[in-house]
């Protein structure tokens, strides 16, 4: 059972009227689910409260036409109708034994108000902080009243819809309230701007408002950004920061603090490590005697415990975390702490709200699943009767189809070609930043390694003759993907002959030899894939000191990364590694020790200096094995495979959260008839 | 009544086993509604029957989950629940006496699944045309069966659902059908790929499989792209495009013909002229006996006429006219020419579609608001006695609401300050290829000038005291916004001191006096408001001849128009004019002959020549005349008022399309009283 050192993560703490049962709080976190997926939403919280999370949050939830997301899926209590959606979340909630909690919001000038076409509501007449052509209107007297009355109207439709706890939200440069706070927002010059007495008037009044609202049965809690890291340009813990925090300290049942922006709070591992609000946070507590939750990406119990003991937070905030492994308090709470699937800090999570879709994740292939699909994240339907299955290839699907396989009970064999585990991920793992990745591989060799019904091959190359020979019941093909060397890509539909004028370093040859596989430059890595490994690689590059250039046809560098908040982050990354940036480009031309470039919109050509050049486009299946295998599917019956499928990359490359699903649902679907005409299990 | 050149358009034309009664045909258009705004979308399709259209057709609508546009609002059709959300639709659109037809569509490798989660369906392993890290299996056989069995149940829940038109749709690169045809897709070495007769085999087999499904109740079109305007890399007019063509000549009932892609199919006004795509769909009818209908944006009965007696189309397709005026139809049928309210080519239409918000139209106030509102684009409750309206400022907002309150019966005064009706719709359609924009200001005038019970004055500023002394119960201040000249907009909150170190030439004053206001140059235009004008700007300045640098923090040129298609071709023009671009660059610092510029990123800077910098960042509502009035409020019931109101820019500065639609909501929000807690109205 459990270690009594983390005992005092399992204390109660009292919250104003209500009390959580521990110091697991999951705060709030968009789930791109929200109001359009409600029940999905609803019961994907629900999942950590059975998990042990003491308290559960909703993600913002838009109090007013006027604070319109749409089309993003924020939560949503306009009115009555949305007080009985929210009921079956906190029902479900409380059945579980915790605490539910609401994040209203008033999104002020971060809405364009797409659907209700209400003009945006603003400190100050300013243009709203989308590219929406929109601008927010100056409040007056009248406004104010009026936002105040709607936000006391949705702390009691809070109230009745069953939540705990109710929070005022000022954070991320992202509300209303904290337009008002901010000096560079509010430019008024009447009693609610000015002096932060002044600015600081709304936020009291909200408060006071909300508490009136909803009485002595909900606690009240602020959610506060205490610095903004930009210096004296925003908010900063040694600034203003403290000095509200010092001025509300005994204002609220409970202080939600971090950083804003967005991209800040929810740093990825690739820019941060476990804990890193603590220099921020800490704080806090010195100010107030009112209960403290932060975040930080806690996964380690040990280091739980230290930030407890050492008075820096009273409950521990955790969104990633959480959604990586929604049972993490009760697999403390039972000793199995090598059983925590830790989340690896990639932000796919984050990337569901930005493109406008249920999150997914990396490490929990579950998640958002809950009420769709019926999946739990550590029960899987056992199998009627006994099984075979044999999986070939032992990267992120295969890993991950042999794990469930075993758990539903099947005699397992999983074999890779290679001399280690992982795959994918573990070369992706080894790029600078991304050594968290390597969860994904060891928390299911951790769960495969004390299986008993399975067997596990490494350098074990298989043929479409062994696989029939040895005669599984049930193949899955996983033998993942190789990245292109031709160009082919997004802007580059058609192979590029001119590339064979000069040297090539594919990306795999970079990822199993290192930056001497391109040295000593110059080179020039084109990424065309637009997500994480062309940077990445560049990154690597530069950091051996190889003369790098990063080109790509799009606008941004490594542009799908503005979903997981590390676009910026890694656009500077590679200026201050000297990186030199061509956006906008595509390959026009190769010679021995040049490429040349041309500007996506016209015939403008430049040349570049190139030994080496790294082409990240595109990959293609590993499809050898499965053609061999379909040559022979006559012969699958007689051999006893009843059932043979590619997972993963090598049947369509794509992320690891991805690939993990995938062998996730081989897993799952076997032995479960379909009805493959129902739509419903994709709505 | 009509004059009997245009009866050539009401002539009813056979199309297989069914009949339009004339020649309107409203293509199929994204909507930004589609399945997650079913009833707004219906009910926009069926005032569009109403108004004449003789046939009212969807937007592309998934036949399966595999084609998921996830959270694009496009139609859905994936299983028996979305065949009777699409009756209420059809049966509309018949009681109103059109046809209905539906566009069927798979997505093919124009899709990233992001709910459903299925890898992507296409010719050859491809990486997704999305940013989404995300790739597409090259289809087996199997998959290929798999596909033509969901397209031919597809179309029989089509024919369920009471369709009358069938389309088989490869246009726009966006669909399975197309990336087959084309050869940068479609990589296969079997009997689908190669020759173009093996790329056309899918196309044929789906064909006939939807003549199956369909049977001889409804007709089958082809929805086919004859031309992708990149030469020989696409298909061409004069190449594959007429192949194609003449190939599956007698197969369909009906040839729908247009441009690939959707920003060539879409062109906007600034930079086509109607009929644009005449010189390449003409051909068609020369190669099938089929009736053939085509686009280009057509709002003039006498090019219509003339392109019918020409023998290029039997069909006046329209998407965007026919959102401007639902009933231009029965205008023409009705003699009533001057009332057309014409398309201005704008494209804010589309945006809708993608911005993911059910789409506006800056002429039509009423469109995507039939069903969540009510609105007829043609009739306004009379309003139930007498009333009198004073509207302040005679720009958009102003004369919508003059218009529409005309309309309802009231004694209306509409007065401006200056010498010339439209406000900035005038000053706007000044800049080059905006004239068209003019139509928002004329067709009001004219509606205006014609009213009894309206009075017009220019030249005419009124102050608080006027509006007080005269006295209409309803008054609407519309007087406006001018343009920022101190920094302010997204990257900079708060006024940039430094400014003052050079000129500046404010928007304002070059839309007032031109170019020459602005000269000699160098000039920067500034562009932190990313849509049209800082590029408008740019290119009027370029091409007067004075050295032109076009800086903004955001990552491309006039970053917005993407969303409505512009964007690539305003980036080129911009170029041809020889105008310098510096993107992702904020202003750092200004001295009499420079301007400083720093990366968004970092902490580099550029000197760039600048004589006059031209901000373009966001805008003030003109609030003098609102503050003056609101000093006095105590007074306006004495004085009769009982509604004093501002409305559009002079609000919250924003589109044309919004101040249209605030002042058309000030009309007709008169004299009705709303539930004012209901959220109904916003969802």
């Amino acid at each position: 059972m459990r270690d009594p050192r983390y005992d005092i993560l399992f204390e109660p703490v009292a919250i104003g009227p209500v009390t959580t049962r521990n110091r697991f709080y999951q705060v709030p976190h968009c789930s791109g689910m929200g109001h359009r997926y409600a029940r999905s939403d609803a019961h994907m919280r629900a999942m950590k409260a059975e998990g042990g999370w003491g308290v559960v949050s909703t993600q913002e939830t838009e109090i007013h036409p006027s604070s319109d997301l749409t089309p993003s899926n924020q939560g949503r209590i306009w009115d009555g109708a949305d007080v009985r959606v929210f009921r079956e979340a906190t029902d479900l909630i409380h059945e579980r034994g915790s605490l539910a909690a609401v994040q209203l919001v008033h999104n002020g000038l971060h809405t364009a108000n797409r659907l209700s076409r209400i003009a945006p509501y603003a400190p100050s007449d300013a243009v709203v902080d989308l590219d929406d052509p929109v601008q927010a209107r100056g409040m007056d007297k009248a406004d104010i009243r009026e936002f105040r009355r709607w936000h006391r109207e949705a702390a009691i439709r809070a109230r009745e819809a069953g939540f705990d706890i109710v929070y005022v939200y000022a954070g991320h440069d992202m509300t209303l309230l904290m337009h008002f706070l901010l000096s560079r927002h509010n430019h008024r010059i009447d009693e609610y701007g000015g002096s932060l007495e002044n600015r600081l008037r709304l936020f009291r009044e909200v408060l006071a408002d909300t508490r009136d609202a909803i009485g002595d049965r909900c606690a009240l809690a602020i959610r506060f950004a205490v610095d903004e890291l930009m210096g004296s340009a925003g908010i900063e813990r040694d600034g203003e920061g403290r000095d509200i925090v010092a001025a509300l300290a005994e204002e609220p049942d409970l202080w939600d603090v971090n950083l804003s922006d967005w991209s800040n709070d929810s740093q990825s591992a690739r820019f941060s490590q476990e804990g890193y609000q603590e220099d921020y946070t800490r704080f806090v507590k010195q100010v107030t005697t009112k209960p403290v939750v932060g975040v930080g990406r806690y996964t380690s119990p040990d280091t739980m415990v230290r930030v407890i003991r050492q008075g820096h937070l009273d409950l521990i905030g955790a969104a990633r975390p959480s959604i990586a492994d929604p049972f993490l308090p009760l697999k403390i709470r039972e000793g199995r702490i090598d059983e925590i699937r830790e989340c690896i800090g990639c932000n796919i999570c984050v990337a569901g709200d930005n493109i406008v879709a249920p999150m997914r994740c990396t490490q929990n292939p579950t998640i958002g699943e809950e009420w769709r699909k019926g999946w739990h994240p550590e029960k899987v339907p056992a199998l009627a009767g006994p099984a075979t299955a044999l999986i070939v290839g032992g990267g992120p699907a295969g890993l991950e189809a042999a794990r469930a396989l075993a758990q539903r009970g099947a005699s397992v064999i999983i074999a890779d070609a290679g001399a280690e585990w992982g795959g994918r991920v573990s070369r992706e793992s080894r790029l600078p930043g991304l050594s968290s990745w390597a969860r994904v591989r060891d928390w299911r060799l951790g769960q495969l390694r004390t299986a008993a019904n399975v067997e596990m091959y490494l350098s074990s190359p298989l043929t479409a003759e062994d696989i029939l020979s040895y005669g599984a019941e049930h193949v899955a093909i996983a033998v993942g993907a190789r990245w292109r060397e031709d160009g082919v890509g997004r802007a580059h539909r058609l192979p590029l002959p001119f590339l064979k004028n000069g040297k090539t370093a594919g990306v795999d040859r970079l990822l199993d030899e290192g930056s001497s596989a391109a040295g000593p430059g110059p080179v020039v890595v084109y990424d065309d894939d637009r997500y994480y490994m062309g940077s990445a690689l560049a990154e690597q590059l530069a950091s051996a000191g190889i003369d790098t250039t990063y080109v790509t046809p799009a606008p941004l560098v490594a542009a799908w990364t503005v979903n997981t908040l590390e676009q910026a982050r890694i656009h500077r990354r590679l200026l201050e590694l000297g990186v030199k940036i061509r956006l906008l480009s595509a390959l026009a031309d190769r010679a021995a020790e040049t490429v040349t470039i041309r500007c996506v919109y016209s015939e403008a050509t430049e040349v570049i200096p190139c030994d080496v050049l790294v082409p990240v486009t595109a990959r293609l299946p590993s499809s050898e094995l499965w053609t061999a295998l379909q040559a022979r599917q006559e012969e699958w019956l007689d051999s006893g495979l009843t059932r043979v499928e590619r997972i993963g990359d090598c049947l369509a490359p794509g992320t690891i959260a991805a690939a993990n699903y995938s062998g996730h649902l081989f897993a799952r679907s076997l032995g479960v008839l379909e009805d493959a005409e129902s739509a419903d299990a994709f709505r």
